[in-house]
């Protein structure tokens, strides 16, 4: 039978904890060439309101040692509002009147199989903040206590917890623009972690001695300025649009998730009308060549597995660029979670046959 | 709510004719710049037989104009044993003990909504047969009357179909192998078409005064040389391994029905064992920078809105190398076996609930 799980069924059986030791040792498989992935590509094709695009997101990963192979979609009708004068990156809920569709496919290497078949939401916010996570267990500072948080959005909290679980974080400091988020975004993860938990009025004031600086923003314009990057700081971003060339060129060392850019492919003459071909996740036209460059920078992967060097020094500042997702993070978290679902009995069942065929496809 | 259809209810609904009233206006869409295109994408790795490697297949198409992104998936456990002298690339059916696993999501560009999932056996061969049936009708002499067809297995019935329905074919001559297999092939396709079928004992008899050829096989080395070919031909493959060299030379327009080759993806170390990696669909290395060079060649579709020549004179032979899916292609078929499926009261029925999230994505 074929699983199908909802977002509240995942939750209720994936932590943070669970995530992290999923995606460790997954990206130890990558960086061994023991774990492969599809690279993502996004088709977007003009969509039903004004000015938006329906965005068709696909990518895969595929872990041989666990015998599965993630397939991740994101069928989204895309907008690009300026919400308080910054372009940021929206989708409209259309499905059934007010929803969203991200799925993850789960298939077996062993048989071909389907497996599972889930929405992406809950994996998605967490498997971003645990890689950054990963980053912060390899490249930050081992006695980093004092976490700067950008942002109070879904990104936010998976972020805040991950770190928490990687680094002895004895304080966490929240900034967003709006008060009334920050503050109940900080008076919700304050009751979740060990560490003391509190919002700050002014972005500046939240970096200001931080070990650690998580952005987890949607942000298409950059709002981290080199001016409040201090030595021995390990940054993590959630797209590399987050951080102007400046602060970029500010740090030692800069990791990428993965080298791969996404692929973007739109109908001829739609190009310039999606502001991602320009900015945001898709290319930063003046980084290359500089020693901002992420063509040429490690991956996380090859770090881990020490491939390429990490931190050399206290006073180094490391950041990630963690733009792209991969489907390796999907697989690993999919089939725990698979595993974990089967164990506890959750998430309703669909014959296999209807998903198979004797004709030699 | 999501329908899931079978092969059996898709081929109740969607016939050649079908087939072919979808495709011909979704070429013309891909060449007048109205659809879209994420390129084929394959990621092998090590698989559970001796030998066999897990293949995990992606593309997708969109057309805006039907309202639908297609996403077509294979999960494949891919064997290549030599048959007869000749690698063949053979999928082992293993799921749920010998089944195989190509499937096709159906997603709405208007809500995102996914729509439909279904195998992709049925039309898999169908469209392969119809957009070289559309070469045809594009590229070969319009009075064409004699076919001949190389295959007998699950490419040749919907090729020799669709050909019948866009030219006046009088007489096909079948040629395979096996002598029950071209003889039982021939005597039930007699039955299907006005045209007299039957089957011919030299694969070189089939050729000779051939109007339209078409190369229906699963060879991984080429058997269509040079000297078959004759003035005025049209030949359709399935495959680009299918003719050699000399054989592509003596053609005096080669069109592909994509530019875009695929991607084969697989672990550091594993590409000297992928015999795809050196011959087959993923790369001629012999062909580059000859005239047979098949990556400046026109695309069907650019032919088909006439931003490329297609056949200047009675004489030339004319020759589509059909070595790569489209996504628009399962776009087409799946929007219109939706609407047919959704109207006969076909198939099963998911909450489309499941499908969907609260979570922005």
């Amino acid at each position: 039978m074929i699983l199908v799980l909802s977002n509240e069924e995942i939750e209720q059986v994936f932590t943070i904890d669970e995530c992290l030791r999923a995606l460790e040792p997954a990206f130890l498989d990558l960086g061994n060439g023991k774990a492969g992935i599809i690279p993502r590509q996004d088709l977007l094709v003009p969509g039903p309101l004004e000015g938006s695009y329906h965005g068709f997101k696909t990518f895969s990963g595929s872990i041989p040692r666990l015998g599965v192979t993630a397939l991740r979609i994101n069928s989204d009708i895309v907008t690009w509002p300026i919400v308080s004068g910054v372009q940021r990156r929206v989708k409209a809920p259309l499905a059934m009147g007010s929803k969203y569709v991200g799925l993850v496919f789960l298939f077996s290497t062993r048989t071909g199989e389907l497996l599972a078949m889930f929405p992406d939401g809950f994996i998605q916010a967490m498997r971003v903040g645990v890689t950054n996570a990963l980053s912060a267990k390899y490249l930050s500072r081992p006695e980093s206590s004092v976490l700067a948080v950008y942002g109070s959005g879904w990104q936010a909290k998976p972020a805040l917890l991950a770190m928490c679980a990687v680094r002895p974080i004895k304080e966490v400091r929240v900034y967003s623009p709006k008060k009334e988020n920050r503050e109940g975004f900080a008076k919700e993860m304050d009751k979740k972690v060990d560490a003391k938990v509190y919002a700050v009025s002014s972005p500046e004031l939240a970096a200001k001695g931080a070990d650690i600086v998580a952005l987890t923003t949607n942000s298409l314009g950059p709002f981290f300025p080199a001016e409040w990057i201090h030595d021995g700081m390990h940054i993590t971003t959630v797209r590399f649009s987050e951080m102007n060339l400046e602060a970029l060129l500010r740090c030692d060392l800069i990791v990428v998730a993965g080298r791969q850019q996404a692929q973007l492919l739109t109908l001829p003459g739609e190009e310039e009308k999606i502001p991602e071909f320009g900015i945001g996740d898709y290319g930063r036209d003046e980084l290359k060549g500089t020693k901002a460059d992420w063509r040429d920078k490690p991956e996380l992967a090859e770090i881990m597995v020490g491939k390429r060097k990490g931190r050399e020094n206290e006073s180094d500042v490391t950041c990630i660029l963690n733009f792209i997702g991969l489907g390796i993070q999907f697989a690993a978290a999919g089939a725990r979670i698979y595993e974990l679902a089967k164990e506890k009995g959750l998430g309703k069942e669909i014959p296999t046959e209807w998903f198979c065929q004797d004709v030699h496809p």
